[in-house]
This record gives C-alpha cells, structure tokens and sequence, in this order.
C-alpha cells in the first residue's frame, strides 16, 4: 500500500487550529505555502461570488474511533490514504474548474514525479467530461508562478512513459503557461488566466 | 463546536476496508445505503467516460500524528469537523455539478433538519456561479429516490427562516421533482434528471 502524506498535514482548510500544524511548510516573500496562497485568493473569490473552488480534505482511513458518551467522536487510529483526484475543483462562470497546486525548488525545470498516475488519470477524465483543467506551479526560489494548461502537462507526462524527459522545463513554462503575478485582491490572480483558456475555448 | 458525524464515518470512498463500517448503514430492497447507490452509480460514470462526480473526502482535524521510522503515519487524534460544502461534486457535459445526497424514514415530507445553514449557502453560491446544484433524497420506506433542484430547495429552506414549515412535502417532490427509477448500469441514472433540468437552462 502507497502513502500520500500531505503537504502540513491539513485535513480541513477552514478550521483555525490547522494553521500550527500548516507553519511547517513556509516559503516565499510573504512567508505562505502555494496552498495558503490559492486558499486566500480562492476566499476572496468566493466572497465576491466570482467563483466557488474549495480545497479539498485529505482523505483519510479511520481505523478506529471512540464515542465518548459526553464529547465529541475520537478518531483514535486513522492513515493518510492516497487521494484518487486533484486537491482542488469547483466552479467559475458555470464550467468545472479542476486542478492542482505543486511547489518546487529546482530552478530550471518541474519534474513530473510531483505527480501521480491518478492524478494525471483524473484531470484526463475531467477534462474529456468538458471541465478546465490546469496545474499551478510555484518556482520556490524564482519566485515564479506558472498556472500550465493539462494538455500540456499531458503531453510532458505520456512521453515520459515513453522514455522522455522527466520533467518539465521552466522555459514550457514561459512560453506556454501562464505567468501569474501577485496582487493584492486576490492575491493569486489566477482565474484571469482561466479567462484566458476560456476564450480559446 | 459543532461536529458532524457522517453516515458510516467514510472518509476514503475508495478504500475496500470502508465497506465493514458503512454495512452499518444498510437500506432497502438491495441492502445498499443511497450513498453506496450513489457511488455505484458515480463508478459506471466514470469508467464510461460520461461524467466525472466523485464524493468527497470527510474533513477531518487531526490533532496528533505518530510518525513511525518504519511504517506509515498514523492519526493518533482526530475529530470529525463540520463539512463547508455538499458532498458530492463533478463534471458532466463541461458542467459543474454539485448535490448532497440525504435519506429519510418519514413518508409523507422531507425535514429540513436534515440540512446544515452552511450547505444550503454553499448551493447558493455554487447555484450563482453558474453551477447545477441539486438533492437527492431516498424515501427509504417508500423505496422511492427523487431528484430536486436547488431552487426548489431554497424556496422551503428561505421560508422556513421566515416561520413556514419545517419541511418539504412529498408532493413536492412528486410534482417538481424527478422520480428517479432504478436501472442496472447506473443503479441510479440522476443524470437523465441532469439532462432534463440542462434542457430549461
């Protein structure tokens, strides 16, 4: 059996306690992970009604739990189980939005073994199902943020198995992907380059 | 803090050991609970390439981790965290797709009870963002599943707040609704009801 152990072990984005357990993984100017900049910018979205696209909990395997007669359920036992979809989905201007969100350190190129085969299979089933499907991809030390059509990763992926290179270069990035700048509201602008891929749509 | 047990306290549908802690929750002619009716459904969506709806993962707090040298990490503590959203969502014809699925023992009307402030929002928001949100609810001792639109639901739950009844009323399902009649392959084809709700759009 495969472990996915997410990145600062967040089960539920919403709840405040997890932001302890979150301060583990810190990096950029602003001292936030990629998935506390998507969740903040994701928050302005939502609470302007520009798009609802929430984070999804990890799953877990509960093994064993307490009823304490008085308290809440105790999960006592429970293992990280390995998502079978994208950490995020939902919706913008009616379509299905589908994607997820990796950092790196290296500086020249992504390698693709950020992802999993059923990570890959999801967005390929989304994607033929007619939704929007992308990666976001945070160069940690360039400080750069590539929003990447799935076609393109696709593309990267398949030839791989077919004994081409393992990753991605930057230069895919720049030529083809979206670069997204920071702003203040939303802090990650990134549907604008989802307005983008909508047009050529 | 409120906590929300989930039905079967399932928190990785595609895990097999869940099957055990779900038998708990067994209904109907089948012996199947509506959300494995549902995911049997959701399954032959997928593999037929029709439309991709999966449900999510419960959200769970997770207090305490061990971290073994050897073997896998294990939850020590946790607690079940209320959901933010509904708990079924996906893509079908390009469209997002976004519903709960609830059963109920009455057989006259359907409690509103049965549904948190925080997932009707959610609908509402999802609803205004251009997506196709729905219920579907299982009279168990009628053996009947209908399909109702969001809207229908707002209309209840919005009176509610301002002193109407506490629940829907079958004939509202029966009239508004989608009767949804079971099939082989899907166990529940709800996303004819989809079409047909698509075609008034």
């Amino acid at each position: 059996m495969k472990f996915n152990y997410p990145t600062g072990v967040t089960a539920n984005n919403s709840s405040a306690s997890n932001a302890k357990v979150n301060a583990a993984t810190v990096y950029g100017k602003r001292g936030m992970s990629l998935e506390e900049e998507i969740n903040t910018s994701n928050t302005y979205y939502l609470s302007n009604a520009i798009a609802v696209i929430h984070k999804k909990p990890t799953p877990i395997q509960i093994v064993k739990v307490d009823y304490p007669k008085r308290s809440a359920a105790t999960i006592r036992e429970a293992y990280f189980s390995k998502a079978s979809t994208t950490d995020y989905n939902g919706v913008y201007k009616g379509k299905y939005i589908d994607f997820d969100a990796k950092e790196t350190t290296n500086t020249t190129s992504f390698p693709l073994s950020n992802f999993h085969e059923h990570q890959i299979n999801h967005m390929k089933q989304c994607q033929n199902a007619g939704g929007i499907c992308f990666t976001i991809v945070k160069f940690v030390k360039l400080d750069k943020i590539f929003l990447l059509k799935a076609e393109d990763l696709f593309h990267f992926w398949d030839n791989k198995e077919t004994g081409g290179r393992k990753s991605i270069p930057l230069s895919t990035f720049e030529e083809n992907g979206y670069l997204i700048n920071y702003h203040i509201n939303p802090l990650i602008p990134y549907l604008d380059a989802v307005d983008q891929i909508m047009k050529k749509l």
